[in-house]
């Protein structure tokens, strides 16, 4: 454990950036749920879940800032921080940029803490935690983002139990991972999607299976869970991204024309979301806009549309697409692909080739090869 | 029931319209699955499951090409005729014209027969069967989708058991809808979506419950299916369809300088997939982009692009993107606005106006407005 | 809502009894949970989520074993009064005996609150809230059972969700019902069984839906809930029960010597729990040992091992059953049936037949009856 | 495989029983469904996903009762042949000397098949998988029970399926267990119980994944399934069992005179179905009827009611428990305790400590010990 201050080392030592989303709001005066700037710390000071005064108090020197929580046998202990982002970033706005901010706080603390969790909105959190998986490199800590679907200042909110959970997971198993918690359940980052607009159980990552589940038992299923690397001063963060993407899905009618005209639009990479097990309609006017686009250098790699299921080269069309330089996501999510792009395409030490490469190629669990 | 030819009267009759898919693949001599013309019917004549040829045989006058099926308390009597397409028709190639043609051949049939079953690819089963149900105007009797992720000339198959239903359900109750069963549930045609590319149980209608079961029991849910119509006579299809739209997410670090050239494609309308409850970042290069496409009269319907949930109104982005034209599909799926989408802007009589507000507005049970 | 002591009428009242169980836990220095009298309600009092000492305050005149809570758009507002039950008791111990105090209890309070909660161990909750369903006549407000897997003194527990979901629902929904909270959903309590040892959803009512979900909305299925009843006034409760009942499921090679023996015990009326449909062996001994026992007045009703599924009155056994005289409890569960056993056979009033007949009847929606 | 007869090597040869259940029934005149003699091996000789009569013609030394199966690519290829139990086994009527009457067939032809499917009423078709797992010793060959809901003579029926599938895992897979195939998994026999008394997937192992899944792919889970032995010279079976035993779930206010009476009958065994995680009424009546039947040496073994969810040794209650000498069967499902108390009892050669100690121990893959 982080021997920081003048902790005792029996504490695991937690940053937790509060970035924004749901989980910090409050209702304003037209009943508008509004991100309400400084009140967040108060409010988790008060709540007996999420810090103990009494253990506080016997841990004379910490700052008024840290927070403490000790569970019932004294087994998992651990003293957390919240950084409070300025402005508070609305989910929805979330960027690549915002994405570099995030890599570059995680590596500023990386030494002085054994664990990291980013409170952050619902609606992209699962692009956030997949784009960090590769900007992250070397990882030998958890990274958990969790947040909530209704507010921590509600009566009834999910926000307790979720930030509880992240600091029990991040603070007492050693998960070297990029991790969403959410609805009892820890993902793998770069494998989960948003399948809800409206459930607590708002997130999932039906390929692959979660990594620990907060039943009455905590089971942690370290054989779901990615090894992580011997040696922290190896850990490392990129932070040049390329922003110049495109998602883009295949319908039926959709016709070269319009495609040809897309991918005239100022973009480097695609995430081409196809049918089922990767088919796309097979029209020369459609293949040949693809081809094209490929020829000048632009990198499509496809996935499945389908929630559960993966891009496949076995078939007839995937002879086509191979043939054309559209390259296979296998399993990954549409969040994984558009990160992991991103990462390659902000590479300027790697060819053309290469990043196809790399995004075929499984590099932090983010797809199943075959 | 439809009196037809010399059949007695006990008896339902059903068309199947066999349009290709995997149901009715073989294995060429490489190993691939294709698919073989004038092979199917050969097949489904000698399944005592799908055909009782002692009852064919009862029945003297009926055509060679008919089958016969009679349940066990002899409830449940059809006798049903199949039509193969030629050229056999690839799921990912089926487009808007395929739509038109399965539409004229309903309506060709309608009034001789008293229920239709459409065997298709699984890709844009989904679609297909979204477009068909705003394309068939004051539908009276079943229309029923299906298909199978398995050959029916393989040894272990879902293909005898998703036919045998879909005629149960067509032929012995009062289902006034485009469907589509698969998994043995019965779904609202326009509600569907292909949720699994690689599990029996392939599709899911996750904002609205299936209208029927088909467990030990037949369950079928009568206050979830549509009212029919009364007046055969009333029914007509629309079969102009416009094929200039758009299946559009957006996704974090979405440029509108990106969007904006996408918009200039030769488009008529988009169909807008969104975060969550409908959001999508709101920097004023990506608003003013769409603001743009509006004013050029390019209608553009927002959907969610969670799996369950609904887009709604309330919120802060649903008010500005209302100021700019953008219209609330609420919980409509992205194959159900597509498909609408073709419909009313292929609908010449129509002003802009009015596609918006038919737009947002539950025409054949396809969404929930609020 | 109840115009209690001085409180301002847009408060609803709410009864809480602390019955005992794991809710109330914490471990002893050998690490066993035990419960710990009078630490419960200072523990509530510590947190927000279940105490705003804030809105407290501000109603000067409340007692100070009073809880305050508010939502945050101020709608439910609701001041509860927790009783802790001296001794405690043991969920496995539960009997009878504390049925009726239960009873009594909110018979005593039944005017001066609007709604009743009961914090019990998971054990055998849903045998109490089954009994607790028959006992209640009249019944027009809200009688919610809870508890927990994990102690509310634990870091992270279900304790708190499950009961500030609780205290909305009986506060600020009509639900005139003896239900239960767990695991995110409120079920009918004579439906409900206890379907899991070690899962924080230990409960589920599989052949009856949910009364409530509470997910980021709540909600409240009013066509599932029983309509209650008009007049407060006629509200009474039976507090007579006969203990003298048995638990008996039959298993293969059940034996007709095996089961008289069990007969002769001292006991009035058995819970027979039979295979899938309702089966039971058939073999003359078997099928004699009963019929010995209806005509020595023991009350057999039957029931379905199967967790889904209804015993049935058609299959050729439940024709011989019915001539021995062994009652069809369709798709109760057992803990109904046991509870409604003790019931009317409590009942001095009632004949034999009498007896049987309200056995077979749905009084409490506890079963569908065909 | 087994060179039987003039069969070419390349064929698996698989014995199946047919002895009774839904699956081969036929409606009477009444519209009772009763089992119809000699019907079933005509009907599955008429489907061709159950025979195919081209590869039987080509084989052409094959008994007349044999029937052929191969799949699309040839790789799965094999002959089985139907033995009908006469006179028909109605499933609620099974017992142990069924049991016996399997076990002693599954003797006399375990040399000369590869494996053995046995269709079986679903009742008691878990019971009936339990007890043979423990009579079969060193077993290395699939041995697996399937059934149906709906007979195979309806239209709509998952008999075929049923088949098929379990004709392909018992085929083509080396599954060296008592296993159970319904609703498209395969589950460890010992592991299943019948969880619903009116779906086609009626049957569920909740505390053990499933041996395989048969979804689009066949997954089969080679790390959930025993390994065989090596030696099949060393296959025998148990074919004494005691069938003194009885099944006695404790309930709320179950009395310790009611419970000495029941342990009076002529017993040797107990399977008491405990609530939760294994507890029981504490009361010292209670307690002293349990500790008196031990002394009698009858052998008690504890396992919970729930679904889900084992006993634990670690509680107070399991302390008290442990001194009275009531045995912990940790998560076994009642139908594996049943099976394996008429097992170890029907061992003469076992002392009463003997067999106590087997009780609790792993020998089949029926528990999990902590």
């Amino acid at each position: 454990m982080c021997a920081q201050k003048n902790h005792p080392a029996a504490y695991t030592m937690i940053k937790m950036f509060y970035t924004g989303g749901t989980i910090g709001m409050q209702k304003n005066d037209d009943g508008v749920l509004v991100p309400k700037p400084n009140a967040f710390k108060d409010r988790i000071k008060k709540m007996p879940q999420l810090h103990n005064e009494e253990e506080a108090k016997k841990l004379k020197r910490i700052d008024e800032s840290d927070f403490v929580l000790v569970n019932m046998d004294g087994k998992c202990k651990f003293i957390y921080n919240i950084e409070e982002y300025f402005p508070l970033l609305d989910s929805s706005n979330i960027s690549p940029e915002s994405w570099v901010q995030l890599a570059r706080d995680i590596k500023k603390y990386y030494e002085h803490y054994d664990a990291f969790i980013i409170l952050h909105g619902t609606d992209t959190l699962a692009y956030t935690a997949s784009a960090l998986s590769f900007m992250l490199i070397n990882l030998e800590k958890p990274i958990i983002l969790t947040g909530s679907m209704i507010p921590i200042f509600e009566v009834r909110t999910d926000a307790t139990n979720n930030m509880v959970c992240s600091l029990i997971l991040a603070g007492c198993y050693k998960i070297p991972e990029v991790a969403i918690f959410f609805g009892n359940k820890l993902y793998r980052g770069n494998r989960t999607t948003k399948t809800s607009a409206d459930s607590l159980s708002a997130f999932d990552s039906i390929n692959y299976p979660p990594l620990a589940v907060m039943d009455s038992l905590e089971s942690v299923e370290y054989d779901n869970i990615l090894d992580g690397v011997r040696n922290s001063n190896n850990f490392f963060i990129q932070d040049t991204l390329c922003n110049d993407v495109l998602v883009l899905p295949v319908y039926p009618g959709i016709k070269g024309e319009t495609l040809r005209a897309i991918l005239k639009a100022p973009i480097k990479g695609v995430v081409l979301q196809c049918f089922g097990a990767g088919n796309i309609p097979t029209r020369p006017d459609v293949i040949e806009a693809l081809r094209e686009a490929v020829q000048e250098k632009i990198l499509i790699v496809r996935v499945s549309m389908c929630l559960k299921g993966a891009v496949s080269d076995l078939y007839e069309v995937g002879a086509i697409l191979g043939k054309v330089g559209v390259v296979p996501g296998y399993d990954m999510t549409t969040e994984a692909a558009l990160g992991k792009l991103c990462c390659v395409l902000g590479n300027a030490l790697l060819t053309f080739d290469e990043r196809c490469e790399i995004m075929k190629t499984n590099i932090r669990g983010e797809l199943t090869d075959v």
